[in-house]
């Protein structure tokens, strides 16, 4: 076994989840992820936490759907022994590793949406866990990125394998601006962008339950984001469920998504800001401030993270994110997109250029060019 | 997808579980049993049924319980999160399917059987579902039966895709004798056992739930065995623990084991007889009926039910053969041993020889040599 895997096992379980003895763990496994879930075990064992392996593959997911699609069937309800399960649950580790990145590619929007509201009380009791979710360098993640697989091996063990302590206190500056911020301007080619931002606490994303942080790779700062006026574009294709989508465009007024456009696959886009109210306002305003992710990947995982971008969510907000006890927008979807602030960009907090053409401010004058 | 595999799904789903809309399911993957797994997957779509998959890799466990033990841990209780599943479980479907029959053959017996009894109680819920236990054709079970991939699917497919309603016809005949005798006596080579059955009931297996069967393939009729007093050589070679067990013998007294010996593998048997008390009595007799199956592939799930065999195991009984609310032999394992009865041998049900040579007694005179 590649000792990579045995040292990533070892930050998932230690550093992000804070695995302890007697703690119950849900590990799921994705098809291609068993070598990492057998290093994952092993460390669980070591730390004396009972551990049950989940099954999560897209291709029966894929095959589920549409057999309950074809007999015209409601999702009624979500199911209970699922729901069960997470409810003694202390511990919800996610290993991502399909065979193919667009197993579900083509299942309806609709049936996805319909099965998602169906699962919203799983995916509370998921949320209430110490959940982190991280993926395995597999083939079909080479593919996607464009990569040969050695080579996708490396860039994501770099992200991955980082001084995890030393960047939380990096993104804690961020976190300041933000805590102490009442409003956020994005500017940039295609983009400019108001949010407001008072009352609400950001999170240092430094990939532990430690900081609110539930993915590995990590290294964001995110907020939620209100009100938002203005428009914006992202501008790192991507892929969404199945479909390539670029150079999205939306217009928002007082918070919601009035108007939207894309060079490709606006209709994906249609899609989820019609799953429902919630889908159509922001969840989520983060900052990537990884800067061992030096490359798009196509993987929302790696890519939100990346220096020099900006990424924000349609959909659900993180409770974190709020007052004790309030709750931000809700909604079944919360998808991430992704804007390149490396050039012709600035962030203002209440009128003050916090990070210019991606240099933030505490490392000196930009080199705009 | 190769038809079959559809075939096995719909046995599966319809026959054997009698899967309804609304059941919650469990269903259980191994790591190569992937391609089963989506077409059971496509079933319980269509019957609007409730679908977790979790994952079953001997890989995943040998980590764990290596790791566990080099901590010099006890398993102290079960876990809850797992329990709290079975519980809100109705049907739990397992899809045996491992990449390599022996991956947990280095596991220390205490270990496993430590294991074991901290889940008794995850066993108990599982047993309280309607279970049904089914292997998909993978290369690891070719190559541990000795067979070509291609060779070993023809194999399995005409074990599992049989007419079980006939089957099950001609089964009932066996419990029909076992269900009116009093004691039973097994007479062959090396062998000469007697048991106490009465106030048993047989259960006729033929691989549904609906006849408190939870193989598939299945075709065997079982009853729990009481008082067993005499020897038994069992002349089946298998591979228990990932060790190759031959003609072991066992000696028994009042019920209990008093002696054994093999001439391969007894330090093995003797692991399991000192697991607890109730490993040291027999759980079952059964008598294998499947004449699908014609040769040993060293896979209990599909010897124990070829037909000119007769197996015992020690260990647990199942409640089924029980009188309502008693429960028979209890323990922490269940270890079928088989026993050819193909020639030189007879089963008699209270001094009546019921099958000589292989031959039932409703299928005429044997053909003794």
């Amino acid at each position: 076994m590649d000792d990579r895997i045995r040292e990533h096992a070892t930050v998932l379980v230690d550093w992000s989840a804070r695995v302890e003895a007697g703690d119950n763990v849900v590990l799921s496994v994705g098809p291609d992820a068993h070598e990492l879930a057998v290093a994952v075990a092993e460390r669980l064992g070591e730390r004396g936490a009972n551990l049950l392996a989940t099954y999560g593959s897209g291709e029966i997911t894929r095959a589920y759907l549409h057999a309950h699609d074809a007999q015209d069937r409601e999702f009624s309800e979500d199911p209970s022994h699922e729901r069960a399960l997470l409810e003694e649950t202390d511990v919800y580790l996610s290993l991502g590793g399909d065979r193919n990145t667009s197993a579900t590619a083509d299942v309806p929007g609709d049936v996805r949406s319909g099965y998602r509201r169906a699962r919203s009380e799983i995916r509370e009791a998921r949320y209430d866990t110490r959940w982190v979710s991280t993926a395995h360098p597999t083939r079909a993640l080479a593919q996607q990125a464009d990569m040969a697989y050695a080579e996708y091996q490396d860039f994501a063990y770099d992200a991955i394998l980082r001084d995890w302590e030393s960047l939380a206190d990096e993104m804690a500056r961020m976190k300041e601006l933000l805590d102490d911020g009442s409003a956020v301007r994005l500017v940039s080619e295609g983009t400019d962008l108001t949010m407001r931002i008072d009352g609400r606490t950001a999170v240092n994303s430094a990939a532990s339950v430690a900081y609110d942080s539930h993915n590995l790779p990590s290294g964001e700062v995110f907020t939620a984001p209100a009100g938002t006026e203005g428009e914006v574009t992202f501008d790192v294709p991507m892929t969404l469920r199945g479909e390539t989508v670029r150079n999205v465009r939306l217009e928002f007024a007082d918070g919601d998504v009035v108007d939207y456009d894309a060079d490709q696959g606006a209709s994906v886009i249609g899609d989820i800001l019609d799953a429902d109210d919630g889908a159509r306002r922001l969840g989520e305003l983060g900052i990537g401030m990884n800067r061992g992710i030096d490359r798009y990947t196509d993987n929302i995982l790696f890519d939100e993270k990346m220096g020099d971008t900006v990424h924000l969510a349609l959909g659900r907000a993180y409770d974190a994110c709020l007052p004790a006890g309030e709750s931000g927008n809700d909604s079944a979807v919360h998808v991430d997109m992704i804007t390149d602030v490396s050039e012709n960009s600035r962030l203002e907090i209440d009128g003050e250029v916090v990070q210019q053409n991606g240099r933030f401010r505490w490392e000196g004058d930009s080199d705009a060019e």
